[in-house]
């Protein structure tokens, strides 16, 4: 037994921000894969494809007919998990079977009309437009709702059903599960500290540097010390900033360019539009907007699943649904490889 | 707004073993489903082929050959997440960058020596072989290690890289989240209602009835209340029991029973070999031998992605990484699916 090296030898990482940690065996990259292969992405999605629900001037599954749209678009999904106005669940007769109520909204928001794109190929005036309308619907359903989550679904792989770029809202009258223990924790470490969580993070991440994607003045990318996903990461501010709405109009910009770089990091890490489930993540709303929510930092979190190639991904599940979850590199071998590679997107790349 | 229907209007139910919460909206199952639609596994798997790794004969990764075995069969994982020998990570120099020690074993155990097998379409004496090796393995591991998690990835879309039946073991010198999780939760009821979690829960749907599945003398499977994935269940004694090798050989055999019970309602339900993770959870070992557990009660996890029929599945993506796990038809609805269907296996019956 030598000493210890954490690309050769087998440890657990604490995450802080969900009190649990991961398991690291980075020496496990080197086991033969043969099992599951993944379709790459259709490379032929059509531009404009008026069956497709999402495109301009489609007619969707209520009937309604999709305006021209030539920016980004709001609608309400027509398949929502959450409505305005469920009724209560009866009274729970027994600690172990307790439910309560559920109201809230579910929105799709395209990002683009051209259902060929995806983000890291839009220009920066468009991204802003995004941000500037995720901003937007944070107020506005922020001011009844407590929770609003964003999320983008990109990939078959992640269970997305439509190739067309767009990330879903949706706002609760409750706090889910991940905002409830973000909020605890850091809750805690402000208290203990004196410091916001993630902007102590941050501060020492930029430091550090070994685990860094991309950054510029107002932002960084990391893939955080206690990553689970193989490449995933966490796109934090250096100010300390609550909530998404706060951003100033420079941070919008510069978080239009951080986006572009690390998602285009991301097609070109094994050449194909890469997959993921990505989220925002800021303090909470609707009856918390009048609280203390100084513990909190604005944060997005990307889950990517490839781990080896274009069709090879990590599964989370058996050890991992049951006990811990498990990574076959590690944090800082996976931020060297995005750090390496060039900006300029691979589609674009003069031949 | 009519009065609550939970197969109509959306809530959320509480998991009292993991402290967290499930949105139900089952009302969502009308969706039309677009996205990505799963191979079938395949039919025509060959009883023995020696270039498969896990077969009697074969040679595997390590040089070694598998002996002609004629029931179970255990070997180390020549790829293993844990090791025995691991040196200590280095002091953590913040509270941010926390490390720790992880040690253990990986093995691999053939549930028999046929590849186009699977425990549905074993014999009684053949799974309760499996049982009793299952036991042995945790006592054996169990000797020193606080943690021996038994699990079975079942089907590719689990990330199952082998057809041939077998499961696999990992032990370590630490209590994974999801042991650490339960542990807190068990203890806490105990001391706050004076009888193990889930002997009440198992107690109370003995009654219930409405999220039965199976039952015999000894045991009962249920959808949980609080079930995530679409045909989740739980699998519990109805005697309290700390840790599996506590069974005695009365018990054994009904959980043979049980087992291809459910296992074939599983395989029946869409007429496909049926994916999912599974794994038990008991009491502590190692260090915890000593300790009093009174508040575990052993139990079997299983989790199954199919939705819809045999090539749709449940993807636990966005949402539910990022906030919190939806599911769209209610435990209830499910349980009376499985509890409606043949115990006799689909591939067996006379045509
Ligand atoms: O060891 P296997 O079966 O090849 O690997 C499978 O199960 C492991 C434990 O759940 C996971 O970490 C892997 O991602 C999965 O592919
Ligand atoms: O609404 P969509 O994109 O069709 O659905 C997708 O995202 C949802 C939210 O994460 C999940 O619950 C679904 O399982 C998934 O297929």
């Amino acid at each position: 037994v030598g000493s210890f090296q954490p690309s050769e030898h087998q440890h657990i990482r604490y995450n802080p921000l969900r009190d649990d940690w991961v398991l690291v065996s980075a020496h496990r990259m080197r086991r033969p894969w043969q099992g599951q292969v993944e379709k790459p992405p259709p490379e032929d999605i059509p531009r404009c494809d008026l069956s497709n629900p999402l495109c301009p001037g489609a007619t969707r599954a209520n009937g309604e007919v999709n305006p021209q749209y030539n920016s980004t678009f709001v609608f309400e999904n027509d398949f929502p998990a959450l409505q305005p106005d469920a009724p209560e669940p009866d009274v729970c007769d027994h600690p172990l079977f307790r439910a309560a109520s559920a109201r809230g909204v579910c929105k799709v928001m395209c990002f683009h009309p051209w259902s060929d794109l995806t983000l890291p190929l839009m220009s920066l005036a468009e991204i802003r437009a995004v941000i500037d309308k995720w901003a937007e619907l944070l107020v506005e359903l922020g001011t009844s709702y407590a929770w609003v989550q964003i999320f983008e679904n990109k990939g078959a792989m992640m269970g997305c059903s439509n190739p067309h770029p767009h990330c879903q809202v949706w706002a609760s009258n409750f706090l889910p599960n991940e905002a409830r223990l973000e909020d605890r924790t850091q809750r805690q470490h402000l208290e203990q500290r004196g410091v916001p969580m993630l902007l102590e993070y941050a501060r020492l991440e930029a430091q550090r540097k070994e685990r860094l994607v991309v950054e510029n003045a107002d932002w960084l990318v990391v893939v955080p010390y206690w990553a689970v996903w193989p490449f995933q990461t966490l796109l934090l501010p250096r100010r300390h900033v609550c909530r998404f709405q706060e951003l100033s109009d420079g941070e919008r910009d510069s978080l239009a360019s951080i986006m572009k770089r690390l998602l285009t990091k991301f097609d070109n890490l094994f050449e194909v539009s890469f997959p993921y489930s990505m989220g925002w993540h800021g303090a909470p709303t609707g009856p918390h907007l009048g609280a203390n929510c100084g513990h909190w930092q604005l944060h997005a979190h990307y889950y990517p699943p490839l781990l080896r190639s274009a069709t090879v991904r990590k599964f989370l599940v058996g050890y991992e649904l049951l006990a811990q979850a498990q990574r076959d590199l590690t944090p800082e071998q996976a931020a060297e490889r995005l750090r390496n590679l060039p900006e300029e997107h691979y589609r674009v790349r003069p031949q």
